[in-house]
């Protein structure tokens, strides 16, 4: 084919991307879908966030319509850096907390400021396959710590892959992981968190579904013990709603420098109306009342798709998850996850194969299921066509 | 100090930063500010998009809330692609429009796919400020074509660049630039349009202002002569509301498919919210009884600006712009732009100054004014302000 134009090198460096390809099998209705990571539509309040916004727009219309500054809408940062104190007793401050597009955006800026081609960077094995999008645009060399089945990296690959590789930053989801659903145990934090600090390699811990804990309980973070080689990521999108695309990134304050100038450039602010609705709402509905709704929907769903994995898919072993919204299965010997995936779709389910969350190959011996998405009915129509998909293959 | 942390070699070819520090400026309401870039909060239609909203909120709020895809809502694409036709003529197609966070996000993931460090990168001389923020960070040479007296490059000069350097893009504003405000004759359009084509180098074109002609009139776009070389980018900032963060890039298709790489990477996809409420606002205002009561009030603003600079400061040449929202004026020889800057501010006025617009330097002998933000009653004071800080320079 035709191709007039030159692109960067750092373009041949990006993975194939599966995450549109999801949203559109997701969108055909034939198709139940537990590959995607949408957050249930049924518990997005709807009544409450037009409330907000709809008082936004009466009260502080032009502000909220207005440019405004880079480091994002004060009032939400303050009420952010609340939370952590008073969840987590960490000492956060507004200063340090940026808002930003949804936490994927703290992905690519946060490998912006630090990752030179070549430098090396950490993450779990399986890990989140969008930061693997996001990082590989900078052309590190990524290096994958094997999570043990107990959750958490193993510690001898990532005390090993620390003074061997100096990583610019090791990427990790302590809690309710992207792909597996495993949280570290706590003394794998402590270990991990210390071993940073004394390293002087950033941990950069990705939260996006510590308050979906299905025990509500509030697991001390990594940052805890990394100190200011902490860099936390927080979002709305799993417990408010996506579409308002809000994150945030909270990191020491020389961290935050760097960062405003990365963030700036990249699109001078973030949604200004947004930040305000969220604030509002936050501070006029019972978002505690709201996240217990949604962590015992979450709970509900996660027991019930693990319960047909081992009625109905006795061979996939699989992980069961605290809290989040995926599980990862593995597949008996000989079946791909492309296989399945394949199957799947010819039976009319979507499951996530496992090899796009593998950075530095494999996988296929996994894949991902979703249990936020789809209400109890369809998990059990779901995991019946699955498990008449696996049947196929391995008939 | 004591500095920690070892950022990317990027982060060191940032250009120290305005635009915050501007906005600062403009908070103080003691000061009186022609140094930003804030289009008149007067002309916010805050019922309007209100009323938008609550529709998007009370019909479609669950969409509008989730995640969505990454090329942006069809029917605001849709919306783009049929304006392009009917204003400019031109075979626009949804399927080659991308909504992103503003303008500002086109110039980081432009030059994120097109741009290698020391790559050559064209630009106006002076240009965007914020384009210069955005391209530095992938380290390319940044050369400056001069802006003729009359509007647009000189001939020579871009012809030269074209040939002796083979940028990996050119990136101008035809429509009113920022900051002198002067526009390409049709000729230079057509020139220019014709050599980028041919010498198969993208011609960026960032229409932030066409449509903020104070005549209305609807000026042809570089891309009508560059063909498949020919980039666009436009913006809801300056007509709508900045506080939504919505633009959109307008490419080839192959071009497009390369940028929904980056697009996806950073930051999945643009507030869907926002896309949803002024998709709705379009469709059920008047858009352009809208554009024309904001077009008359910075046609007077300009004029108003202009004829108090003649008589109050009258050793300043300057631009007189035809639309947008900024001018540039020269300063009589001795002064420099940094010390007026200064001096404005102790008499309570700011303008900004001339070299960040200079990529390559120079820029110390103007500086920009804008006429968007502040009412007749404001400019009045503030020119004489400023007359008063250039008397005390040259005194």
């Amino acid at each position: 084919m035709h191709m007039p134009y030159q692109f960067a090198h750092r373009m041949e460096a990006a993975p194939e991307s599966f995450l549109d390809t999801l949203f559109a099998v997701s969108s055909d209705p034939s198709i139940i879908s537990f590959a995607g990571g949408l957050p249930s539509a049924a518990l997005i309040d709807v009544k409450g966030i037009a409330e907000a916004a709809a008082g936004v727009m009466a009260e502080d219309g032009k502000a909220a319509l207005q440019y405004a500054t880079c480091d994002g809408h004060l009032p939400l940062r303050e009420w952010i850096a609340d939370r952590y104190r008073r969840r987590l007793g960490l000492p956060a401050r507004a200063e340090e907390i940026r808002i930003v597009n949804g936490s994927q955006q703290c992905l690519d800026l946060v490998a912006k400021i630090f990752c030179n081609p070549s430098d090396a960077v950490g993450m779990e094995r399986p890990g989140y396959l969008g930061a693997v999008e996001a990082f590989s645009l900078y052309e590190p060399a990524i290096y994958g710590v094997p999570l043990a089945p107990e959750g958490g990296p193993e510690m001898e690959a990532f005390s090993r892959l620390l003074t061997e590789k100096s990583p610019v930053f090791f990427y990790g989801i302590p809690n309710f992981q992207n792909p597996s659903g495993t949280a570290y145990p706590e003394a794998v934090r402590k270990e991990a968190g210390t071993l940073c600090r004394e390293a002087k390699v950033p941990f950069y811990e990705d939260d996006a579904f510590g308050e979906l804990a299905f025990d509500g309980r509030a697991r001390p973070p990594v940052k805890r013990w990394a100190g200011e080689f902490g860099i936390m990521s927080g979002s709305f999108s799993k417990t408010i709603a996506p579409g308002m695309r809000c994150g945030w990134l909270w990191a020491p304050e020389e961290i935050i420098t760097t960062f405003d100038v990365a963030k700036q450039a990249a699109d001078l602010h973030s949604n200004h109306l947004s930040q305000m609705i969220l604030h509002r709402y936050l501070t006029t509905h019972d978002y505690d009342a709201h996240l217990t709704v949604v962590r015992s929907a979450y709970a509900k769903n996660c027991r019930l798709m693990s319960d047909l994995l081992d009625e109905r898919l006795p061979a996939c072993t699989h992980t069961r998850p605290g809290g989040g919204m995926f599980m990862t299965a593995a597949l008996p010997e000989g079946v791909s996850s492309m296989d399945l995936f394949r199957a799947g779709l010819s039976q009319g389910v979507a499951v996530m194969p496992g090899r796009p969350f593998f950075a530095d190959g494999g996988g296929d011996d996994c894949f991902r299921l979703n249990f936020s998405t789809a209400g109890e009915e369809e998990i059990k129509e779901g995991m019946a066509r699955l498990a008449r998909a696996l049947a196929s293959l391995v008939r």
